[in-house]
Protein backbone atom coordinates (compact mmCIF):
# COMPACT_ATOMS: atom_id res chain seq x y z
CA UNK A 1 0.00 0.00 0.00
CA UNK A 2 0.96 3.74 -0.18
CA UNK A 3 2.02 5.83 2.18
CA UNK A 4 2.39 9.44 2.44
CA UNK A 5 4.46 11.51 4.70
CA UNK A 6 2.53 14.43 5.05
CA UNK A 7 1.51 17.45 7.54
CA UNK A 8 -1.96 17.67 7.49
CA UNK A 9 -2.11 21.50 7.31
CA UNK A 10 -0.03 21.64 4.34
CA UNK A 11 -1.53 22.67 1.04
CA UNK A 12 0.68 20.56 -1.01
CA UNK A 13 0.08 17.72 1.02
CA UNK A 14 -3.61 18.41 0.28
CA UNK A 15 -3.43 18.35 -3.22
CA UNK A 16 -2.01 14.36 -2.67
CA UNK A 17 -5.26 13.83 -0.44
CA UNK A 18 -7.45 15.22 -2.30
CA UNK A 19 -6.55 13.17 -5.76
CA UNK A 20 -6.06 10.19 -3.30
CA UNK A 21 -10.27 10.73 -2.39
CA UNK A 22 -10.72 11.12 -6.16
CA UNK A 23 -9.28 7.98 -6.93
CA UNK A 24 -10.73 6.22 -4.25
CA UNK A 25 -7.07 4.77 -3.44
CA UNK A 26 -6.00 3.85 0.26
CA UNK A 27 -3.01 4.82 1.70
CA UNK A 28 -1.37 4.67 4.95
CA UNK A 29 -1.09 8.45 6.66
CA UNK A 30 2.04 9.46 8.41
CA UNK A 31 1.50 13.37 10.00
CA UNK A 32 5.07 14.88 10.74
CA UNK A 33 5.61 17.56 12.63
CA UNK A 34 7.46 19.59 10.24
CA UNK A 35 7.58 22.99 12.71
CA UNK A 36 9.24 20.66 14.26
CA UNK A 37 11.86 19.41 12.23
CA UNK A 38 10.74 16.39 11.54
CA UNK A 39 11.20 16.85 7.56
CA UNK A 40 14.89 17.55 8.58
CA UNK A 41 15.74 14.13 10.47
CA UNK A 42 18.57 12.30 8.55
CA UNK A 43 15.57 8.95 8.59
CA UNK A 44 13.39 11.23 6.49
CA UNK A 45 16.48 12.77 4.71
CA UNK A 46 17.17 8.86 3.35
CA UNK A 47 13.70 9.22 1.89
CA UNK A 48 13.92 12.88 0.66
CA UNK A 49 16.73 14.60 0.37
CA UNK A 50 14.96 17.74 -0.69
CA UNK A 51 13.55 17.23 2.88
CA UNK A 52 10.11 18.51 2.27
CA UNK A 53 6.66 17.24 2.49
CA UNK A 54 4.22 15.27 0.80
CA UNK A 55 6.64 12.49 0.08
CA UNK A 56 5.06 9.31 -1.48
CA UNK A 57 6.73 5.95 -0.70
CA UNK A 58 5.70 3.46 -3.33
CA UNK A 59 4.89 -0.02 -3.33
CA UNK A 60 8.25 -0.92 -3.72
CA UNK A 61 9.76 0.99 -0.59
CA UNK A 62 11.28 3.68 -3.23
CA UNK A 63 10.17 7.78 -2.34
CA UNK A 64 8.59 10.44 -4.53
CA UNK A 65 8.79 13.30 -3.87
CA UNK A 66 7.42 17.20 -5.07
CA UNK A 67 3.37 17.45 -4.88
CA UNK A 68 3.56 17.79 -8.77
CA UNK A 69 5.60 14.66 -9.70
CA UNK A 70 3.48 12.59 -7.03
CA UNK A 71 0.28 14.17 -8.84
CA UNK A 72 1.25 13.21 -12.08
CA UNK A 73 2.05 9.67 -11.22
CA UNK A 74 -1.07 9.15 -9.65
CA UNK A 75 -2.96 10.59 -12.56
CA UNK A 76 -1.30 9.37 -15.04
CA UNK A 77 -4.02 6.32 -16.19
CA UNK A 78 -6.68 8.36 -14.98
CA UNK A 79 -9.51 10.58 -16.40
CA UNK A 80 -7.23 13.41 -14.62
CA UNK A 81 -4.54 13.29 -16.47
CA UNK A 82 -5.60 14.22 -20.27
CA UNK A 83 -5.42 12.52 -23.46
CA UNK A 84 -4.03 14.96 -25.89
CA UNK A 85 -0.39 15.68 -25.88
CA UNK A 86 -1.43 19.42 -25.98
CA UNK A 87 -3.81 19.53 -23.30
CA UNK A 88 -1.27 17.29 -21.14
CA UNK A 89 1.28 20.52 -21.80
CA UNK A 90 -1.70 23.20 -20.70
CA UNK A 91 -2.30 20.44 -17.17
CA UNK A 92 1.86 21.24 -16.62
CA UNK A 93 1.87 25.11 -17.41
CA UNK A 94 -0.66 25.77 -14.47
CA UNK A 95 1.21 23.21 -12.48
CA UNK A 96 4.24 24.92 -13.08
CA UNK A 97 2.48 28.60 -12.69
CA UNK A 98 1.29 27.66 -8.82
CA UNK A 99 4.69 26.00 -7.87
CA UNK A 100 6.56 29.57 -9.43
CA UNK A 101 3.99 32.21 -9.20
CA UNK A 102 1.28 31.21 -7.20
CA UNK A 103 2.58 29.17 -3.91
CA UNK A 104 5.14 31.58 -3.15
CA UNK A 105 2.57 34.56 -2.60
CA UNK A 106 -0.75 32.74 -1.74
CA UNK A 107 0.26 29.50 0.45
CA UNK A 108 3.33 31.55 2.02
CA UNK A 109 1.10 34.32 3.19
CA UNK A 110 -1.32 31.79 4.25
CA UNK A 111 1.48 29.84 6.31
CA UNK A 112 3.05 33.15 8.01
CA UNK A 113 -0.33 33.77 9.13
CA UNK A 114 -0.76 30.13 11.12
CA UNK A 115 2.42 29.59 11.83
CA UNK A 116 5.40 31.47 13.91
CA UNK A 117 6.76 35.24 15.09
CA UNK A 118 5.61 37.76 11.96
CA UNK A 119 9.12 39.15 11.92
CA UNK A 120 9.83 42.96 10.86
CA UNK A 121 11.73 40.48 7.65
CA UNK A 122 8.21 39.02 6.66
CA UNK A 123 6.60 42.34 7.08
CA UNK A 124 8.43 43.80 4.87
CA UNK A 125 7.68 41.41 2.09
CA UNK A 126 4.23 41.22 2.71
CA UNK A 127 2.94 43.95 0.50
CA UNK A 128 4.91 42.59 -2.28
CA UNK A 129 3.95 39.01 -1.98
CA UNK A 130 0.18 40.01 -1.61
CA UNK A 131 0.50 41.85 -4.75
CA UNK A 132 2.03 38.90 -6.36
CA UNK A 133 -0.41 36.63 -5.39
CA UNK A 134 -3.16 38.69 -6.25
CA UNK A 135 -2.00 39.01 -9.83
CA UNK A 136 -1.96 35.05 -9.57
CA UNK A 137 -5.72 35.21 -8.98
CA UNK A 138 -6.70 37.46 -11.42
CA UNK A 139 -4.99 34.93 -14.11
CA UNK A 140 -6.85 32.32 -13.02
CA UNK A 141 -10.00 34.56 -13.07
CA UNK A 142 -9.27 35.13 -16.76
CA UNK A 143 -9.49 31.54 -17.31
CA UNK A 144 -12.25 30.29 -15.02
CA UNK A 145 -14.64 33.70 -16.59
CA UNK A 146 -15.00 31.70 -19.87
CA UNK A 147 -14.55 27.41 -18.95
CA UNK A 148 -15.86 25.23 -15.66
CA UNK A 149 -12.03 23.75 -15.05
CA UNK A 150 -8.78 25.39 -15.82
CA UNK A 151 -8.01 22.75 -18.93
CA UNK A 152 -10.17 21.24 -21.31
CA UNK A 153 -13.93 20.90 -19.97
CA UNK A 154 -13.28 18.41 -16.98
CA UNK A 155 -11.07 18.29 -14.10
CA UNK A 156 -7.74 17.37 -13.61
CA UNK A 157 -4.64 17.45 -11.82
CA UNK A 158 -4.19 21.18 -12.31
CA UNK A 159 -7.15 22.11 -10.67
CA UNK A 160 -6.65 20.28 -7.77
CA UNK A 161 -2.94 22.04 -8.25
CA UNK A 162 -4.55 25.36 -7.88
CA UNK A 163 -7.45 24.33 -5.84
CA UNK A 164 -5.40 23.59 -2.68
CA UNK A 165 -4.22 26.62 -2.10
CA UNK A 166 -6.22 29.07 -3.40
CA UNK A 167 -9.71 28.08 -1.66
CA UNK A 168 -8.32 28.72 0.99
CA UNK A 169 -6.35 32.19 0.44
CA UNK A 170 -8.38 34.47 2.62
CA UNK A 171 -6.73 32.29 5.74
CA UNK A 172 -3.43 34.57 4.47
CA UNK A 173 -5.35 37.85 4.12
CA UNK A 174 -6.61 37.71 0.50
CA UNK A 175 -10.03 38.39 -0.34
CA UNK A 176 -11.26 36.07 -2.78
CA UNK A 177 -14.77 38.16 -3.31
CA UNK A 178 -13.38 40.31 -5.77
CA UNK A 179 -12.86 37.23 -8.14
CA UNK A 180 -16.42 35.70 -8.80
CA UNK A 181 -15.15 32.78 -11.62
CA UNK A 182 -12.65 31.68 -9.03
CA UNK A 183 -15.37 31.18 -6.23
CA UNK A 184 -17.70 29.71 -8.64
CA UNK A 185 -14.52 26.94 -9.84
CA UNK A 186 -14.26 26.69 -5.61
CA UNK A 187 -17.66 25.44 -5.11
CA UNK A 188 -17.39 22.92 -8.40
CA UNK A 189 -14.15 21.87 -7.42
CA UNK A 190 -15.88 20.76 -3.79
CA UNK A 191 -18.77 19.65 -5.53
CA UNK A 192 -16.79 17.05 -7.15
CA UNK A 193 -17.21 13.23 -6.27
CA UNK A 194 -14.87 11.74 -3.85
CA UNK A 195 -14.20 15.60 -1.94
CA UNK A 196 -12.59 15.88 1.27
CA UNK A 197 -11.30 18.59 2.64
CA UNK A 198 -8.20 19.91 3.64
CA UNK A 199 -8.19 19.98 7.23
CA UNK A 200 -9.85 16.55 7.29
CA UNK A 201 -8.46 14.24 10.21
CA UNK A 202 -6.75 11.11 8.58
CA UNK A 203 -5.73 7.91 10.65
CA UNK A 204 -2.34 5.95 10.09
CA UNK B 1 7.23 26.79 -38.04
CA UNK B 2 7.24 27.06 -34.09
CA UNK B 3 7.93 30.83 -32.67
CA UNK B 4 9.67 31.22 -29.78
CA UNK B 5 8.95 34.28 -27.50
CA UNK B 6 12.30 34.73 -25.37
CA UNK B 7 15.02 37.03 -23.82
CA UNK B 8 18.38 36.06 -24.72
CA UNK B 9 19.71 36.51 -20.91
CA UNK B 10 17.22 34.05 -19.87
CA UNK B 11 17.84 30.74 -18.68
CA UNK B 12 14.11 29.83 -18.74
CA UNK B 13 13.90 30.88 -22.56
CA UNK B 14 17.59 28.94 -22.57
CA UNK B 15 16.31 25.51 -21.79
CA UNK B 16 13.68 25.81 -24.34
CA UNK B 17 16.62 26.77 -26.95
CA UNK B 18 18.87 23.78 -25.85
CA UNK B 19 15.98 21.32 -26.48
CA UNK B 20 15.45 22.63 -29.73
CA UNK B 21 19.05 22.01 -30.57
CA UNK B 22 19.11 18.63 -28.99
CA UNK B 23 15.99 18.05 -30.93
CA UNK B 24 17.18 20.07 -34.06
CA UNK B 25 14.35 21.66 -34.54
CA UNK B 26 13.96 24.75 -36.68
CA UNK B 27 12.24 27.69 -35.03
CA UNK B 28 11.29 31.62 -35.63
CA UNK B 29 12.81 33.52 -32.93
CA UNK B 30 11.36 36.01 -31.11
CA UNK B 31 13.96 38.24 -28.56
CA UNK B 32 11.87 40.45 -26.41
CA UNK B 33 13.10 43.32 -24.41
CA UNK B 34 11.80 42.23 -21.13
CA UNK B 35 13.46 44.95 -18.72
CA UNK B 36 11.54 47.29 -20.96
CA UNK B 37 8.36 45.51 -20.34
CA UNK B 38 7.89 44.30 -23.49
CA UNK B 39 6.64 40.89 -22.13
CA UNK B 40 3.81 42.88 -20.29
CA UNK B 41 1.85 44.98 -23.29
CA UNK B 42 -1.29 44.52 -24.43
CA UNK B 43 0.05 42.33 -27.34
CA UNK B 44 1.89 39.96 -25.56
CA UNK B 45 -0.84 39.32 -23.15
CA UNK B 46 -3.14 38.28 -25.60
CA UNK B 47 -0.18 35.51 -26.06
CA UNK B 48 0.06 34.52 -22.69
CA UNK B 49 -1.63 36.20 -19.27
CA UNK B 50 0.89 35.09 -17.16
CA UNK B 51 3.45 38.10 -19.06
CA UNK B 52 6.62 35.80 -19.04
CA UNK B 53 9.01 34.47 -21.40
CA UNK B 54 9.60 31.83 -22.83
CA UNK B 55 6.33 31.53 -24.73
CA UNK B 56 6.26 29.47 -27.72
CA UNK B 57 3.45 29.82 -30.61
CA UNK B 58 2.40 26.29 -32.26
CA UNK B 59 1.74 25.39 -35.57
CA UNK B 60 -1.98 26.36 -34.92
CA UNK B 61 -1.41 30.03 -33.89
CA UNK B 62 -1.98 28.93 -29.76
CA UNK B 63 0.09 29.88 -26.95
CA UNK B 64 2.12 27.54 -24.48
CA UNK B 65 3.64 29.05 -21.88
CA UNK B 66 6.16 27.56 -18.73
CA UNK B 67 9.36 26.69 -19.64
CA UNK B 68 8.84 23.59 -18.12
CA UNK B 69 5.61 22.57 -19.81
CA UNK B 70 7.18 23.60 -23.08
CA UNK B 71 10.15 21.05 -22.77
CA UNK B 72 7.17 18.77 -21.43
CA UNK B 73 5.73 18.99 -24.81
CA UNK B 74 8.51 19.34 -27.01
CA UNK B 75 10.25 16.56 -25.84
CA UNK B 76 7.11 13.76 -25.31
CA UNK B 77 8.18 11.58 -28.49
CA UNK B 78 11.55 11.83 -27.81
CA UNK B 79 14.51 10.13 -25.77
CA UNK B 80 14.57 12.86 -23.47
CA UNK B 81 11.17 11.70 -21.85
CA UNK B 82 11.80 8.84 -20.51
CA UNK B 83 9.75 5.42 -21.53
CA UNK B 84 8.61 4.46 -18.24
CA UNK B 85 5.86 5.72 -15.66
CA UNK B 86 8.48 6.06 -12.90
CA UNK B 87 11.07 7.89 -14.16
CA UNK B 88 8.59 10.59 -15.61
CA UNK B 89 7.50 11.36 -12.74
CA UNK B 90 11.62 11.87 -11.43
CA UNK B 91 11.56 13.98 -14.03
CA UNK B 92 8.91 15.94 -13.32
CA UNK B 93 10.50 16.03 -9.56
CA UNK B 94 13.44 17.34 -10.60
CA UNK B 95 11.75 19.79 -12.75
CA UNK B 96 9.31 21.27 -9.64
CA UNK B 97 12.29 21.00 -7.87
CA UNK B 98 14.04 23.82 -10.03
CA UNK B 99 11.36 26.21 -10.18
CA UNK B 100 10.51 25.97 -6.53
CA UNK B 101 13.99 25.59 -4.66
CA UNK B 102 16.77 26.14 -7.05
CA UNK B 103 15.55 28.96 -9.28
CA UNK B 104 14.69 31.58 -7.03
CA UNK B 105 18.00 31.68 -5.22
CA UNK B 106 20.18 30.83 -8.36
CA UNK B 107 18.92 32.15 -11.18
CA UNK B 108 17.73 35.13 -8.70
CA UNK B 109 20.85 36.05 -7.36
CA UNK B 110 22.27 36.30 -10.95
CA UNK B 111 19.93 38.40 -12.24
CA UNK B 112 20.21 40.81 -9.58
CA UNK B 113 23.79 40.85 -10.20
CA UNK B 114 23.21 41.32 -14.01
CA UNK B 115 20.13 43.81 -14.19
CA UNK B 116 19.06 46.91 -12.22
CA UNK B 117 20.53 48.52 -8.67
CA UNK B 118 20.70 46.44 -5.92
CA UNK B 119 18.86 48.17 -3.37
CA UNK B 120 18.32 47.49 -0.06
CA UNK B 121 15.89 44.99 0.49
CA UNK B 122 17.88 43.27 -1.96
CA UNK B 123 20.90 43.28 0.07
CA UNK B 124 18.20 42.27 2.83
CA UNK B 125 17.48 38.61 1.69
CA UNK B 126 21.00 38.14 -0.76
CA UNK B 127 22.14 35.51 2.73
CA UNK B 128 19.24 33.62 2.67
CA UNK B 129 18.65 33.42 -0.88
CA UNK B 130 21.95 32.31 -0.96
CA UNK B 131 22.53 29.82 1.05
CA UNK B 132 18.84 27.65 0.02
CA UNK B 133 20.94 28.25 -3.17
CA UNK B 134 23.86 26.55 -1.64
CA UNK B 135 21.15 24.11 -0.41
CA UNK B 136 19.85 22.98 -3.75
CA UNK B 137 23.43 22.54 -5.29
CA UNK B 138 23.95 20.38 -2.49
CA UNK B 139 21.00 17.74 -3.30
CA UNK B 140 22.01 18.13 -6.89
CA UNK B 141 25.53 16.74 -5.82
CA UNK B 142 24.19 13.97 -3.81
CA UNK B 143 22.09 12.67 -6.71
CA UNK B 144 25.11 12.96 -8.99
CA UNK B 145 27.73 11.61 -7.09
CA UNK B 146 26.85 8.55 -8.11
CA UNK B 147 25.03 8.96 -11.71
CA UNK B 148 25.49 10.54 -14.79
CA UNK B 149 22.10 11.71 -15.00
CA UNK B 150 19.96 13.53 -12.97
CA UNK B 151 17.12 10.52 -13.82
CA UNK B 152 18.44 6.88 -15.27
CA UNK B 153 21.20 6.90 -17.43
CA UNK B 154 20.25 9.00 -20.28
CA UNK B 155 20.05 13.25 -20.84
CA UNK B 156 16.24 13.70 -20.04
CA UNK B 157 14.29 17.31 -20.12
CA UNK B 158 15.06 17.11 -16.09
CA UNK B 159 19.13 17.55 -17.34
CA UNK B 160 18.00 20.47 -19.53
CA UNK B 161 16.04 21.87 -16.69
CA UNK B 162 18.46 22.06 -14.24
CA UNK B 163 21.71 23.10 -16.06
CA UNK B 164 20.35 25.68 -17.75
CA UNK B 165 20.79 28.25 -14.45
CA UNK B 166 23.38 25.77 -12.68
CA UNK B 167 25.99 26.18 -15.38
CA UNK B 168 26.04 30.21 -14.81
CA UNK B 169 25.85 29.64 -11.14
CA UNK B 170 28.48 31.93 -10.52
CA UNK B 171 27.43 35.25 -12.48
CA UNK B 172 25.20 35.23 -9.27
CA UNK B 173 28.43 35.16 -6.99
CA UNK B 174 27.69 30.86 -6.31
CA UNK B 175 31.09 28.65 -5.94
CA UNK B 176 30.75 25.37 -7.96
CA UNK B 177 34.22 24.15 -7.13
CA UNK B 178 32.17 23.03 -3.90
CA UNK B 179 30.23 20.70 -6.04
CA UNK B 180 32.56 18.42 -8.17
CA UNK B 181 29.92 15.79 -9.51
CA UNK B 182 27.69 19.11 -10.14
CA UNK B 183 30.78 20.62 -12.54
CA UNK B 184 31.52 17.04 -14.10
CA UNK B 185 28.06 17.03 -14.65
CA UNK B 186 27.80 20.06 -16.29
CA UNK B 187 30.63 19.20 -18.66
CA UNK B 188 28.91 16.10 -19.59
CA UNK B 189 25.84 18.56 -20.53
CA UNK B 190 27.64 20.62 -22.47
CA UNK B 191 29.50 17.68 -24.58
CA UNK B 192 25.90 16.08 -26.00
CA UNK B 193 25.24 16.35 -29.45
CA UNK B 194 23.44 19.72 -30.41
CA UNK B 195 24.77 21.86 -27.25
CA UNK B 196 24.16 25.42 -27.54
CA UNK B 197 25.75 28.16 -25.34
CA UNK B 198 22.93 30.25 -23.06
CA UNK B 199 24.34 33.44 -24.94
CA UNK B 200 24.24 32.07 -28.53
CA UNK B 201 22.79 34.49 -30.91
CA UNK B 202 19.55 33.27 -32.54
CA UNK B 203 18.21 35.23 -35.23
CA UNK B 204 14.22 35.28 -35.64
Amino acid sequence: MLTLYDNNDSGNGYKVRLLLAWLGTDYHYVDLDIFGGASRTPEFLARNPIGRIPTLELDDGTHLAESGAILYYLAEDSPYWPQSRRDRADVLKWMFFEQYSHEPYIAVLRSWSRHGEITQQKRDQWGEREAKGYEALGIMEGRLEGHDFLVGDRPTIADIALFAYTHVADQGGYDLARFPAVQAWIDRIKGLRGHVSIDAVLKG
